[in-house]
């Protein structure tokens, strides 16, 4: 028998930005890295969320050992809860934040019961199978993040989780390059890299320099200052609050969400706030408004945050008045942008100052530039590198920057999401490839929209729809009467009433034709959308779904 | 009877990106500055383009001296196809380029005899009812741009068109500083100035930094060469050629509408190519691949671009080759993101490198950044100042930007598409407001998709439709047989069957409770929508549309 290998087998985050899910299997063990989502994309209609295909890792449930979670966002954690409840209870690691926010997503789901989770701590080895990890602190735009050192039989695996390097972070540790510096002297087999900033030129700036453009503002604004940002972008939180303290204005956290999290940082020692600098929202009134900084989500011009409730004079505490600085503290996810702008476009005509990425630096995000990528590369100084988390050409990008600092090209595999790559201490190839992509959560539904559905709904999307209802006698089989036709999104049915009414007409002789007993349906189907469709394309260049359906009477 | 005032009224462009058009009206004469089109929104389902409200306008036809038009961009020439046939027949100014470009329009739309296009050479004069107009050269992303200088009888009106400065510009003119402060010294009672890049700060770099980064990639590039820009970016292509020329390859045009606008570029004399440089596509067989450069459109991801189909392996002449090297000159247009980005991914998947914006200088945008737009205030000196061309944020800031060269707040306004501002030499004030908005083109028709067939496909898009068809006899108005339902982008027909035959059972009963006469059709039409909804949603936490519908047999 041969010796087993070492298989990587990506299940998620290779070719997009989202859904990051890994495994490493050997032999009858397996671990799972990260078990993340990803909002759809605007071509999804009316799907809520976008997991990772589980078929593989669901298959072969006895050899899951554990799951190691690198930090707390979405796009690493929030699809446990469509995982957990189809495998064994298996350990869980990650660090407390982490944890924290793992447990406020299984309660929100109603599947605690399912979850062992545990707390690693940075340095502290766990032992899953045949499988040794090891957490070390990276730099995020979250606390707690985390990388992850994997011994296996074959070598030492490093997976960056997604990572920055900040020599002055405002909280928590910075990457902690040491250690990595030390494995690579021992000896790395494998490099797993976030490639999501690949694209990007020279070194992602510091925490800090958000914090002087945050402080600036604080300290000059005439009014008040309402500061928005990620939830989870707790050191943001931090800078406004610090700012808050040296100029003597007070923070007020507005909304659902931003409360949550900030009471759980203050709770869990995230976040440090001197006595008496937080006020409740009741508090406002009165306050002078060049005391007052608030707090608040909606960066992503999300219709139901409070930032947005506010440009759109919709929120019941809040109104913006001239003179208030609003600093948008993020900057719009692809796809978000028009949201964004709009939210902008309405603060500006309430007669408010905003200030956002592109007037300033008000905000830097989590990942590593080229040339921080390069220096993990060095570090660690891997035999074979993968790199992870981006879509191809972020992927094709970082293996290009592998190449430079002098990573054979042989040894850099740009995989996509179920390429299977199998490593010995030697060798790696790819070999096989299992079941991946993306699966829709469409309501309670999971999986279904994936073809029809979806392809379905960007069809009525563009020109609408026009049923068809031809009334048939059972027996004769005869057409009963005019064919009715009822349309949704295609025309205007008040001003169309002639050409409805001319298209119903031409039905009827054309179906009429065929005389005496009607032929069968599926010749009446092609017939009735043969003649609407052209006809409705002449008189409107539009073509609009056709649905004819036969009531038997 | 009071003098008559100057009215500006603008009908797009301002608060939007795009369907640029002006007004100025004095007593009975009316010119028209621009009158361009917008490409739709994601939001806009269906929908084809999207031109200014031409009500007004078309009402008051009788005062319309004359047209002006400032370039030869769709946004702003692209509705006059839609104006002109609602119009008397008045002259058309603007340079000999964008009357080309004009003519070309017309004859696509078969309109072209409504047309009375004059060339108007820069510094001539043209008189139009009480006003003179003058056009003066602006750089911008097109050749033979302009903007118009307007006396009126109450002063001096200044529209910049869209521009920039650029002092080393690769063909035609630069913006015309000197004419600019000659009318600034002269007195100047109003300037209309593009806002359309007011975020962005310092100037916008010179057109000839992209030609180094461009000479640099053919310099160097070990095989093909395949540069993508828009068709209309002539100094683009006239760069590609020159670098062609000084490093020995040939140059391919390649695709319909690269292929037209460089054809008549040539003719027009607005492109120069030493003979021989240019090749037929049939000419590409035996070449090296180090002797080659194609110039092609795709740069925004279109999908019937030369570029999306070579990447997708679609191409009826060229296919994608390891070692080629595809440069993305452009930015993608908001909203275009993720068909760009999708784009460049295929062509790293096919072995390519590829360049684009965000990894090096490879394209510089056609509009001027905050210290040019202070500049133009700055030469202009106007009395009153409206930011134009930009959504509402771009105007806001531009107005900004007047108030910090000196212009007094009052003196600027900021206005929205149908604001009426009257002015006299002295005194200006916002007074009114005429029909404006978006007027959408869909297929052949204009404007009816506003309203409710827009919001009925936005449904249509999310949950899709269930369609209730329930048979009801004429004489006894009773119901026959079980109600029939037939569904459309709302579930999957064969997983869901047992679901959709327990809602036709459910819908059966509730009908069958109100027995003997059923009731009236609004009754019915809302039970079935309530029974359906909540059954529906309970099921899938999906809202379908609901359309029950009567056949009377």
């Amino acid at each position: 028998m041969s010796r087993p290998k070492l298989k990587l087998i990506p299940l998620g985050g290779l070719g997009e930005i989202g859904k990051n899910m890994m495994l490493l299997e050997y032999a009858d063990d397996i671990l799972v890295i990260d078990c993340g989502l990803m909002f759809p994309e605007e071509d999804m209609l009316g799907i809520d969320l976008v997991i990772p295909d589980l078929s593989y890792v669901v298959e072969k449930r006895d050899k899951i050992r554990g799951i190691v979670v690198t930090h707390g966002h979405e796009d690493h954690i929030g699809a446990l809860p469509y995982l957990l409840p189809q495998i064994n209870k298996v350990p869980i690691y990650s660090t407390k934040l982490t944890q924290g926010l793992i447990q406020v997503k299984l309660k929100e789901r109603r599947i605690k019961e399912v979850a062992d989770l545990k707390i690693l701590e940075f340095g502290k080895e766990a032992t899953l199978g045949k499988f040794k990890i090891e957490l070390f602190p990276v730099c995020h735009s979250i606390p707690d993040a985390a990388g992850v050192i994997v011994t296996t039989p074959e070598g030492i695996v490093v997976h960056s989780g997604d990572f920055k390097v900040d020599y002055t972070p405002v909280n928590g540790n910075g990457t902690d390059l040491s250690r990595l510096a030390q494995l690579g002297a021992q000896g790395v087999l494998l490099l797993l890299s976030d490639s999501t900033y690949a694209e990007l030129p020279g070194y992602t700036p510091s925490e800090q320099i958000v914090g002087a453009s945050l402080e600036n503002v604080i300290a000059n604004a005439p009014g008040r200052v309402v500061v928005t940002t990620f939830s989870s972008l707790i050191s943001r939180v931090q800078q406004v609050i610090d700012a808050a303290v040296k100029h003597e204005r007070r923070v007020f956290i507005v909304g659902r969400s931003m409360s949550e999290t900030v009471r759980m940082a203050l709770d869990m020692g995230y976040l440090n706030a001197p006595e008496g600098i937080l006020g409740r929202i009741d508090e406002l009134k009165g306050m002078p408004n060049n005391r007052i900084v608030m707090v608040t989500t909606g960066s992503q011009g999300e219709p139901t945050s409070a930032l947005v409730r506010m440009a759109n004079r919709d929120h019941r505490h809040v109104h913006i008045q001239r003179g208030d600085t609003i600093v948008l503290s993020a900057t719009p996810v692809p796809g978000n942008e028009s949201l964004v702008n709009r939210t902008v476009d309405s603060l500006f005509k309430q007669g408010a100052q905003v200030m956002y990425d592109k007037l300033g630096q008000v905000h830097v995000h989590g990942h590593g530039s080229q040339e921080e990528l390069k220096l993990l590369l060095n570090l660690v100084k891997p035999r074979f590198f993968v790199p992870i988390h981006g879509e191809y050409r972020h992927l094709s990008l970082h293996a290009r920057l592998g190449e430079e600092i002098g990573i054979p090209a042989a040894n850099i595999f740009v995989l996509e999401d179920g390429d299977v790559l199998e490593l010995t201490a030697q060798q790696a190839r790819i070999n096989g490839k299992v079941g991946s992509g993306n699966v829709y959560v469409d309501g309670l539904s999971v999986g279904d929209s994936e073809g029809v559905v979806l392809r379905t709904r960007r069809m009525l999307s563009r020109d609408g729809i026009v049923v068809v209802i031809i009334a048939v006698n059972r027996q004769s089989g005869k057409l009963v009467g005019r064919p009715d036709i009822v349309t949704r999104g295609f025309v205007d049915t008040r001003e169309s009433r002639d050409m409805m009414d001319e298209s119903r007409e031409l039905l009827a002789k054309t179906l009429d034709h065929g005389s005496g007993r009607i032929a069968e349906w599926g010749f009446i189907n092609t017939k009735v959308k043969d003649t609407l469709e052209k006809f409705y394309y002449k008189k409107t260049k539009r073509r609009p779904m056709i649905l004819p359906f036969m009531v038997k009477v």
